[in-house]
């Protein structure tokens, strides 16, 4: 969190709408590409392909139908089979079926809620069973833990999407007090860490268009790492302007007396990360906490 | 890292052999579950639940045919169909082409590798180049870009995997010192951290079984978190036992002594988590130096 109250609340009450977007398609293949650089995709060659340019976030705008408990099984057998390091699974899944609890840990509605924590407190209390102990004091291992989580969690999505289960991955967990999350889901105060949720359900209407996505220059980088020059950061500007490219939060901006849209997200959407940061990120307490930041027992 | 240098080389050494595993499958839906409480999987019921049930990792037997640039095209127009917060794709990729460069970056040899990076210098840049300062200064920012990015990376590996192209997910990039991969890719020193490598080809040989996975009490919590009882870390210590469920990196640990896998695992395999960190890891160390850990500049 940075500094400036009011910033920060907006920040927070426009993401509340928003979240992590993947974008919104009307039917496969038919939305620009907005890659800047080539043409439009060409239709998927097979259907995981296809599952997978058909992702979309709904933020919040989920029917009343339900996942069923065969679906949600199907979901939690595929999202296992990710890659982890070491065969340790080092996290935890929590899931929660009750809209009001959903709504209090993410701030949206859904049917069925995952709740996608790193953590060690299984293996800890597998080593404690057998006379070890298994400390997990460090960012190393907090970080390959966060990958395992994370490729757990984009399975599951890739799944569900492949039933026709729509979903929304959000960091809402980590806005407002965190700790209410630790309370709502009793999880240990130590060495675990939710770090996404996921809910799932059933688009209420098939959105209207599919969120662009930048995937030249600046994103892709052939061989190393290189800088965009003036003239390509110039087009990254007009990209985002053009609002046929879907590469916005809103298309409005304009209404804002700003030039670009990037001016509006710059000054309105992220003005708090235009500023250091003033305090420690709610994130960095919590993680000590937790005690994942290095050598604070020392 | 932790301290003992024997006891790390050792873990380095054979982490080297097996990284991220995601298993391997001699043939969708006839390796037994490893879930400790349902039956052996069903066949998955559509074509995108089948590639997820067929992910293996492939630790560096991958043949000599190359992955087409048509593919490598593919796969990188799925990746950034994932979610991410605030479509900002705090994100960067690199390719690199050469057997040599992959094997110094990884360990590993392989056709194709993805390095993927959080990286917040193309929004620095954009907006410095409309005149506004953008600070990715603090670990919530990083924790959010972390998830945006190993969610581009799982969709890469589902993707790929589609088109019958084999991966490896590796943390190799962290292993040794880690200096040489902001070397060898010119990354930026600041606001950028190469968080996984994707080696991508097609595997010498079919695989013999598939990896299990734990996907009952401890992983899956129904509503709140609950620690496991004794009489099931018991069992979840003899499922480790179980050969045929796959559960282990080796299967040769008896002949070491052992009475259980798991006590080679806490013995020999991650001895050094048996310790609390002794000093600060090279992650935390280069997390300081890229700018994510809060308040440093204050």
């Amino acid at each position: 969190m940075k500094s400036d109250p009011d910033t920060t609340s907006r920040r927070r009450f426009v993401r509340r709408g928003i979240a992590l977007g993947s974008g919104l398609l009307a039917a496969p293949g038919l939305a620009g590409a907005a890659n800047g650089t080539g043409p439009a995709d060409a239709a998927p060659p097979n259907d995981t392909l296809k599952t997978i340019h058909s992702l979309r976030s709904i933020h919040g705008d989920f029917s009343e139908r339900q996942v069923s408990d065969k679906d949600l099984q199907t979901i939690l057998e595929a999202t296992v089979r990710a890659a982890n390091a070491s065969n340790m699974q080092s996290y935890s899944i929590v899931v929660v079926r009750e809209a009001g609890r959903i709504q209090k840990l993410t701030g949206y509605r859904g049917s069925r809620l995952l709740v996608y924590c790193v953590d060690f407190n299984r293996i800890i209390d597998t080593a404690k069973h057998l006379g070890y102990d298994f400390y997990a004091d460090n960012l190393q291992e907090f970080i390959t833990a966060h990958t395992n989580t994370i490729l757990a969690a984009q399975t599951a999505v890739i799944a569900a999407r492949s039933l026709g289960i729509d979903s929304l991955l959000t960091n809402g967990i980590h806005r407002g007090d965190m700790q209410r999350v630790w309370e709502i889901l009793d999880l240990p105060r130590k060495s675990c860490f939710p770090i996404i949720a996921l809910i799932l359900g059933y688009a209420k209407s098939e959105p209207a268009f599919r969120k662009g996505r930048l995937n030249g220059p600046g994103v892709i980088h052939d061989g190393r790492y290189r800088h965009l020059t003036a003239d390509e950061l110039d087009a990254l500007v007009r990209q985002h302007d053009d609002k046929s490219q879907h590469l916005g939060l809103v298309e409005d901006w304009d209404r804002h007396g700003h030039k670009h849209y990037l001016d509006w997200f710059f000054k309105e959407w992220d003005a708090e990360a235009t500023r250091p940061a003033a305090k420690e990120s709610q994130i960095f307490s919590f993680m000590k906490k937790s005690g994942f930041i290095d050598l604070q027992g020392v």
